[in-house]
């Protein structure tokens, strides 16, 4: 019922030798299946097919990029049960989430569909001419977005839905109208053969052309590079590590003709907790940010690694019952072998430095899968301050505690911050004003502030950023969640004086498509006399 | 009344040994005044003083900021006699030129100003909260753009006012609100003094931090270098060569935490001419395009460099004609020895190739300056295709012609061609709506399509795309000109659950800016209930 092939265009292919398994995250075995990594020639068949795609896709109107991603919401739907089943065998994740994903997942796909159909994503701008200006009459200008070409995703281990074969990143760029090539993770093999029979499925019922979705199987790191240096790739989306994501970077920028790499790379994710909000909710957020970080095994680039609080006896006894809160939850299975050893390096780093103490034991709460013990970690900010190295993600269910001696101490902790995707405040309910400066200096190091919330549950919708300064990502400027995500794969191209018949439709007099456009600085949607 | 210094943070600082001197290019011969390399030292606290205004001017509210623009517009009207008396030595671009670029200048920070007064620039969006939603209530989250943070901008030699110290790049970086350090083009020192001169007053008068604006003074590369490798520093705009372009670009994507470059790199704008055009407006387009070809001395990034018409007996007519056109015009002065060189070199090449044929001659109308002979080159579409070092930029007043035996052939050529920042079509007065085919395969290689009309003049509107694909610029996403050009210099981050009263104006209930947004989809200037 599995192939282990890669999708080239529509087509099953695995013309290589070199193969590898996908794991049973609870028993640690590897599964039967033989899953052939892409050779040279699929990932160059598949691209070049992609680029042949985006010749007839780069004119489709909005509408029939809507009905596509329509039509793959549907057929994922029409798969769900299989998917949920074949994506917990791989990831562990458990049939609840996974069903909240792929709904996630559909629900990505329509809002892009939705954002379409309304049109106005395409930015039209229009400066009509000026033939009477002097010294020089003024032309024509008309400005809208057009899709960029072929879209490499790489998918994320930890959401093998959301943020894999159809999620997010691939569902902005077919948006788009770029054909995407996805490389599909090691971690999850079986459940991205699914997603790519669906969404062949809906390239097939809308008749568009085979190249505009592959899927490219794939371990170890040669494929994701081939197809990162495939002469006639436009863009790259990606979601995993720093070291992931600094890789395909460095691999772009270096090309002959460099391409753009949009990586969300993960984050530690400060909260600050005041005095007050321990004194006034001191139970509650234990409780709230104990979920948080134990949520999907921790395993989420929203994780809130990192807590900032005073030093003070409620802080002391804070930790202590967050603590006992972490341990009286049951560890998760942790999504593959890498996550484990890498937390088992991290964590091991960072408490063995002078400075860090450990809340939990190694060997607190296992089970048999790939499993890490919830830990609690603190330290003060002067250790903190002189260990940059304590900003390195723990990717998993993982809490260092800062305390720190004041609100001085505080602000230069904040300000030591690299980028951060989140940072969240909890605050007394009276001191609302005065941490002004607090989020003032917060937001310069990340993409989203949360107040009295937690980081993990990213909404998506148009108002959403996923983003935020290196190393969060490496494009601070865009957003990899909501609808927003749709520009890193579009362009601006000015038209100048061209006839109206020979304008496309966003940007005709009439205003066909009905949408709101900037017409000589005004916001309209009514046609130009 | 030259000081030959770098302005820190409003100090004129020439603490180095290493200076050079301008150069007037009608006589070849240097000027008098030593202009110190800024030294190490002085980089570093250009930097540092414009990362400390940062953390004043990132709180500016939108009209402060475009109350420094227009004093800054102001400061350099003031100044503008001397301006362009001081440009026309170093430039030899002529005072009836450099008037009009003045204008050019302080329109666009006018252009910016009027762009935050109106406010909408932030791209608010605003999802409100949805308590009642199952199975979890949804958050409220609100996003506008922020600034970025230290920019550092390298100014352009054939743009000594508007694409140099206080031009577009500059002009985009401060109406976000990020600090800029210029590095001055080492061809108009006296220029880009007189310059900083001017913004300095502006940063005084209206209670700046004098590090919001600093001008480092340099040749050679390692000014620049130390620039963009300074810890700092956030984002980086160029307009140059491609290979000052490309060493940027790689510098800023190798740094320890990467920043983006945003660098224009100039193009040679493929101009396509049918048959239909020729016969109905040969002796027009003639004029038209040596006109365009031979503004500034040729030296415009948006110079008409590759002209591509049929193989025919007018199109030869053509080009006879457009050879007596082009040694018609007296041959402008050049910037520098650097672009006389250049163009000795890179003509050189083409003309060396075979089945290239020069129809001008290199000794023809010769002046004593910097001086290269308008030129005209002639070659076959077969030759072209074969040898992709014709597409490189003769940056300079150089016409290519390319002669194509039909359609396909054309067509065949344009897909070969790199990124353009434009590409103009001339044509018929019948044959509009068939020439849909080539219009849509120009604007996959272009930022701007033009329709019988010249590439040079690039108006400053929001509309105004100023940009391509590689080679043209690494930012094709981005434009260089126009009120949009903004936005490189933004990042959007979202508010979630934040109490209105911390929220920044943009996004609050009230909408006390009045300011367009884009609420629970609606695109809308109305307060929130």
């Amino acid at each position: 019922m599995t192939a282990g092939k890669s999708s080239i265009a529509g087509e099953w292919q695995a013309a290589g030798t070199s193969y590898f398994h996908s794991v049973d995250p609870r028993t640690r075995k590897a599964g039967e299946t033989r899953f052939y990594s892409a050779t040279a020639q699929e990932i160059d068949a598949a691209v070049r097919a992609a680029a042949d795609a985006f010749a007839a896709t780069r004119l489709f109107p909005a509408s029939t990029l809507a009905d596509f991603l329509d039509t793959s919401a549907e057929e994922i739907e029409a798969a769900a049960d299989s998917l949920v089943v074949t994506a917990d065998a791989e990831t562990a994740l458990g049939s609840v989430r996974l069903t909240g994903e792929l709904a996630r997942t559909t629900g990505q796909l329509r809002a892009f569909s939705a954002l379409l159909r309304e049109g106005s994503h395409v930015a039209a701008v229009i400066d009509t001419a000026l033939p009477q200006r002097t010294p020089l009459p003024r032309p024509d200008v008309r400005r809208m977005l057009l899709p960029l070409g072929p879209v490499a995703v790489f998918s994320a281990s930890n959401f093998p839905f959301a943020f894999s074969t159809a999620g997010g990143d691939s569902a902005a760029a077919l948006a788009a109208g770029c054909p995407v090539v996805v490389k599909g993770h090691p971690g999850h093999p079986a459940t991205s053969e699914r997603f790519a029979h669906a969404i062949n499925a809906a390239v097939s019922a809308c008749g568009f052309p085979p190249g505009f979705f592959s899927l490219l199987q794939g371990d170890g790191h040669d494929v994701g590079r081939r197809l990162v240096e495939h002469p006639l790739l436009e863009a790259v989306g990606f979601t995993g590590s720093l070291q992931g994501g600094r890789a395909l970077h460095d691999l772009a920028a270096q090309r002959p003709r460099p391409i753009p790499v949009f990586a969300e790379m993960g984050s530690i994710n400060p909260v600050v907790i005041t005095a007050a909000a321990l004194a006034e909710r001191g139970a509650e957020i234990v409780q709230g940010l104990a979920a948080s970080a134990t949520l999907g095994a921790g395993q989420f680039c929203t994780n809130p690694g990192l807590v900032l609080l005073p030093e003070s006896e409620e802080a002391r006894t804070f930790i202590a019952d967050y603590r006992d809160a972490m341990l009286g939850i049951e560890a998760g299975i942790l999504l593959n072998a890498a996550v484990e050893s890498g937390l088992t390096r991290s964590v091991g780093r960072s408490a063995s430095l002078e400075g860090v103490r450990s809340h939990t034991r190694e060997n607190a709460n296992r089970t048999d899968g790939f499993c890490y013990p919830h830990t609690v970690l603190e330290t003060d900010a002067a250790t903190f301050l002189e260990n940059p190295d304590l900003q390195e993600e723990h990717f998993g269910p993982v809490t260092l505690f800062v305390a720190c001696s004041g609100d001085e101490e505080l602000d230069r902790v904040l300000r030591s911050l690299a980028g951060q995707l989140t940072g969240s405040i909890h605050c007394g309910s009276e001191e609302g004003e005065s941490l002004q400066p607090l989020l003032d200096t917060l937001r310069e190091r990340v993409g989203r502030l949360i107040w009295n919330g937690y980081p993990t549950g990213v909404e998506v919708t148009a108002a959403m950023q996923h983003g935020g300064p290196w190393p969060a990502t490496n494009a601070a400027g865009t957003t990899s969640v909501g609808t927003n995500a749709i520009r890193r794969f579009l362009r601006p191209v000015a038209w100048q004086d061209v006839p109206d018949e020979l304008l496309p439709e966003a940007l005709r007099n009439g205003n066909p498509l009905g949408i709101l456009r900037q017409v000589n600085s005004d916001f309209t949607r009514e046609p130009i006399a």
